[in-house]
């Protein structure tokens, strides 16, 4: 590994304040999985009674981990769960080395921590193809018990990262007849990422309680609205988790909430957002609006053409207004569009529509838009009533440099 | 425009001695339709009895000559044909200009060539959404058509490039029947190139008679193994066109003949590997053979996923035998895969089998094949007998500065 890079221009001021949430504790330890002088595996405990629901990677050569975790959700829910997640080595693509490693850590925790094999989750993060030296994180395992906090989620964020130059957290809190629960969610990902979840791991937890099968559909749905409506490379990882525990310790049922609902889904989007703020070599975040398709699903397919494609995300790195190449991404996305419909603004400008520049487009506003860090590109394909939003960053020498100069 | 690029490392070693093709003139000429100092312009007349056929791109966004050419293919051969192309401009999204222009162009080449309107072909090659100045290229008709020439092809092929850094020309000869017939064909494009054909322009000519329905079924079904299996950055242009002109002149009736087929095919995939030879900043030129898979289609699928992704590229650019973003690039293609069948070598290298990295593996070796300027990269999938065979480059610093740092 070279020298860490240093943090996003895009990240957050500081890491925030993240409350406790009754029934989780976490540790970090320093394992050596493979980086050396930092914490690299975070075990979250969480107390009897809590709900787990997942959403994973699609991918068809998915990690040994992520295998586990599929068949294990929806388990019983009168014995605790833990969260086990190592960074330096994914585990993914080690064959039967990656099922046996699989097994002894997850056996190893189920012992120490007490709760059942069938609800010990793992996760691993880092380098592809290497066999896992488990032993080294269950050496450790000893120590993380021993340190177990309520306030130890910011050092989990920490020992999860990778390429990451930031640690992610996000928070909410929501007020539910007179009682206040809590959310709390840290994440990893910066590059391998686009839709069906990337290199990304995501932990959510929560001290509301909700019924098992409510808490697996909210989080499949709000997914497909935050998590898989950003990008950074078009490249999917075979690691990519998203997990949310709900341990229900404030005694209030949030299962039909819509306010639990809302407030899940702004920790999920600002998650999300900080992955692409973190995005390899990122100057500029981008929002993409698409409205006017013939459908939701065609709205999202144009805009993540148009989130890909290298000569988008370059113009973008050159603060270049360059719509034409917007229009291209449009027409090669296989979804329906009507050149002669179609308008096009950068920020607030309108640079295009009707098929052609549009009469008082004025280049320079839209040179300065581009300028800014943080850009919105809208289209209208004047079609219908389908829209989606997705997001994404520039593509720069940056990300070049990270993944061509070194094996991450 | 930034001063050219120097020639890519990739190019060889010089434009080939194309033969003249009996039925075809050819001529080029400066009209500064943005370019100075160069051509931009090139005219070719087809004799009478010349069949035509055209494959172009399916962006639903495609320029005004690619609609005026699609509703032409097929009409009447009794009186030549004429292929005029610009560089400099693309004529796209160019509203109701476009369509003017190509009218206006048409109209002229057909007056001063003597072929009807029907007959007359354009493309346009360059910036997007800027209207084409038709009357700078009406201008120099005249001149065109004063020295068109039977040796001027390679004139053609410096005209019609853009970011191109080198023309590209291909040839082939075959007997038939005792008498030989000519192939030779010109092709531009360096970037936006992806299936479904890319910022490409072909033009193919013949003195073999071939019937029009014929000729044009063949174009069509060798596109989808040549020009369609190649990709520079996924990127799709609004203006790719593959054309070819089949004059008759040599009395020779190839419509039959499958060695005339085997010599259009050497012809056309000869092309496709100059455009990913001259891709833009490239350094390394990539196949990868993709065999075991479930079907053909599938077998596509797997190699151009890995040929788009990033995280491939760049690791081939920094010349890092990184399997498992191979491994990553075919779990995230949506074709079926089983991680554990799954084998890759990279040169004679065997790298992977089986789900894991294969005993006997030498990373110096594969490091090794990573340095050539040719690689191969091939995946077995292990579970049926389709194949395919892509190619792409690398993706580079040189990429970025390209279409970062200037509007090309």
């Amino acid at each position: 590994m070279a020298a860490p890079a240093p943090r996003s221009p895009l990240a957050p001021a500081a890491f925030p304040d993240l409350p406790a949430i009754p029934g989780v504790t976490f540790a970090s330890a320093a394992a050596g999985v493979k980086y050396m002088g930092r914490d690299d595996v975070m075990l979250a405990v969480m107390a009897p009674g809590t709900s787990v629901a997942g959403v994973f990677t699609r991918s068809s050569t998915r990690s040994a981990p992520v295998l586990d975790c599929q068949v294990k959700l929806g388990g019983d829910l009168s014995q605790g769960a833990a969260f086990l997640v190592n960074s330096g080595n994914s585990n993914a693509f080690t064959g039967h080395h990656g099922t046996a490693s699989v097994e002894a850590i997850t056996k190893a925790v189920s012992n120490s921590a007490a709760v059942p094999l069938s609800r010990v989750f793992t996760a691993s993060t880092g380098v592809i193809g290497e066999p896992l030296p488990h032993n080294r994180i269950i050496d450790v395992l000893q120590n993380l018990h021993a340190s177990l906090d309520p306030a130890g989620i910011s050092g989990a964020a920490q020992a999860i990262m990778t390429t990451d130059t930031f640690p992610k957290g996000s928070s909410a809190t929501v007020d539910i007849g007179g009682k206040t629960i809590s959310i709390a969610g840290i994440a990893k990902g910066s590059g391998m990422i686009a839709p069906d979840m990337a290199t990304m791991l995501v932990y959510i937890f929560s001290d509301a309680h909700v019924e098992q099968a409510t808490l697996q559909s909210m989080l499949s749905e709000l997914n497909e609205k935050t998590f898989n409506c950003i990008t950074v490379d078009s490249d999917t990882s075979t690691s990519d988790s998203l997990m949310i525990a709900a341990t229900g310790s404030s005694g209030v049922d949030a299962t039909d909430s819509d306010d639990f609902r809302a407030a899940l889904k702004s920790v999920m989007l600002d998650l999300a957002h900080q992955v692409v703020r973190d995005g390899e070599g990122a100057t500029k975040f981008v929002e993409i609006r698409v409205t006017g398709a013939t459908n939701d699903a065609d709205a999202k397919t144009h805009g993540m053409s148009i989130a890909n494609s290298p000569l988008v995300k370059t113009a973008i790195a050159g603060e270049d207004p360059n719509w034409g190449r917007v229009v291209m991404a449009v027409g090669k996305s296989g979804a329906p569009a009507d050149r002669d419909t179609l308008s096009i603004r950068f920020g607030y400008e309108l640079v295009a529509e009707n098929g052609w520049v549009c009469a008082n487009y004025d280049e320079d506003a839209a040179a300065d838009h581009m300028k800014e860090q943080n850009l919105s590109i809208s289209v209208d394909l004047g079609m219908g009533a389908g829209s989606a939003t997705v997001w994404t960053c520039d593509l720069t020498h940056g990300y070049i440099t990270i993944n061509g100069d070194y094996r991450s």
